[in-house]
């Protein structure tokens, strides 16, 4: 059996709740390699082999170290059942449509972990809010945009099936960060003539709560402003 | 930590994924007291101390031992973490309003067991289906209800985030059986004078994937209609 972890959901973001509820020591046992944001949507934040990476808003990236450090959102996973692929001429409209069909993701939860040189790269990363915070989409309109031709790293992240787009990001959701871990952020658009790597399908979704966190269960989640932030937020060009 | 465990998701039952995709014994590994539906749609199944009852559309309950038996959707856990409660004058109407509020559920999931006589009782059970499956919605649109007056029972089941209503039933999704075991099914309303029992709130959702079989890996989820087929088919009368 092989599990995606994630604590939080974008409902939360959406609904204001940016305070940490995890630390990056309780998140590491349940993933060496994932996807987040710390505490006020500080950057973007990619794990990979247990190393934490972070992308602040001037595009400077860090290597944290401090375990103590919250997140009020992350997904996570051992990689476990690999299936090596490599990709031609690969964006996100070959990820979304030929890769999808290929490998029947479209009503599952998959890693995807993807190296090489990309010709072209455009990346996004979230400022740092104070409090009192505002929602995922109010931060989602003015984040600064970063581009780099002909860079060396690695594409990783997740696939999650549309039925779980007011919970996570439906489709794919993914992050670069370069070999010299100088260069990360959320991915927005990118090319690359041949991409390699593996994938992986996940049996189960451990969906975790803040449960214990007063202001997330307070918090009103409104449906269908829901759906329509995170639809304008958590886009990526095709 | 309290989990609740699901295998399947409503997603997959609106797309006529009615295949049984798991067992009742592996089912039992995950929980001990729980809510599901057999392959094809067959019932409705309550789990209560290991013990599993499935009433049949024609209002019939079965005790169930035959482990073999599978099942597209179901909801499980075990009991640890319960809150005592004892609620007068309640019904729909109460649970998700003053409850919800009370303890503050609206962003969590959580179990609710109470016991008591209640003065209404109105169920649905639905009917088996046969390949070619037809979707949820289609089957929704014509279950037999039952009612009853002054039943003393079980009232059990659990409460689900807005934010999850196209995984599993958001907000409050109970079923109801009679201490002589002779009438289960799902709640549609009911009102009793005083109920006791216990509720408790999970950390964390567990939710499995079939994703070994075919026809849930190939189908198709237009998110649209799934929505719309989800307030028609699991919506419970205030």
């Amino acid at each position: 059996m092989n599990t995606l972890y994630e604590h939080g959901t974008l409902a939360m973001l959406m609904a204001k709740n940016l305070a940490g509820t995890i630390t990056l020591e309780e998140l590491l046992k349940h993933g060496s390699c994932g996807l987040g944001t710390f505490e006020g949507l500080d950057g973007e934040v990619m794990i990979l082999d247990n190393e934490v990476y972070q992308a602040d808003s001037t595009g400077a990236v860090h290597h944290v170290t401090d375990m103590s450090t919250t997140l009020p959102f992350a997904s996570v996973h051992f990689p476990k059942d690999l299936h090596s692929v490599t990709v031609g001429n690969v964006d996100f409209d070959l990820l979304n449509k030929q890769f999808v069909h290929d490998h029947q993701l479209q009503n599952v939860f998959a890693a995807l972990r993807l190296h090489g040189t990309l010709a072209d790269v455009l990346i996004r990363i979230a400022p740092k809010q104070e409090r009192p915070y505002p929602s995922l989409l109010k931060v989602a309109q003015g984040q600064p945009t970063f581009s780099r031709q002909n860079i060396i790293g690695t594409v990783f992240g997740y696939y999650a099936p549309a039925a779980f787009g007011s919970i996570t990001a439906a489709g794919w959701h993914l992050h670069f960060l370069s070999d010299d871990r100088q260069f990360e952020g959320h991915l927005l658009s990118f090319n690359a003539k041949t991409l390699s790597g593996d994938y992986e399908i996940f049996d189960q979704l451990d969906q975790h709560f803040p449960v214990n966190n007063r202001e997330f269960r307070q918090s009103d989640v409104d449906l269908q402003s829901l759906r329509e932030g995170i639809a304008k937020s958590e886009g990526h060009q095709d």
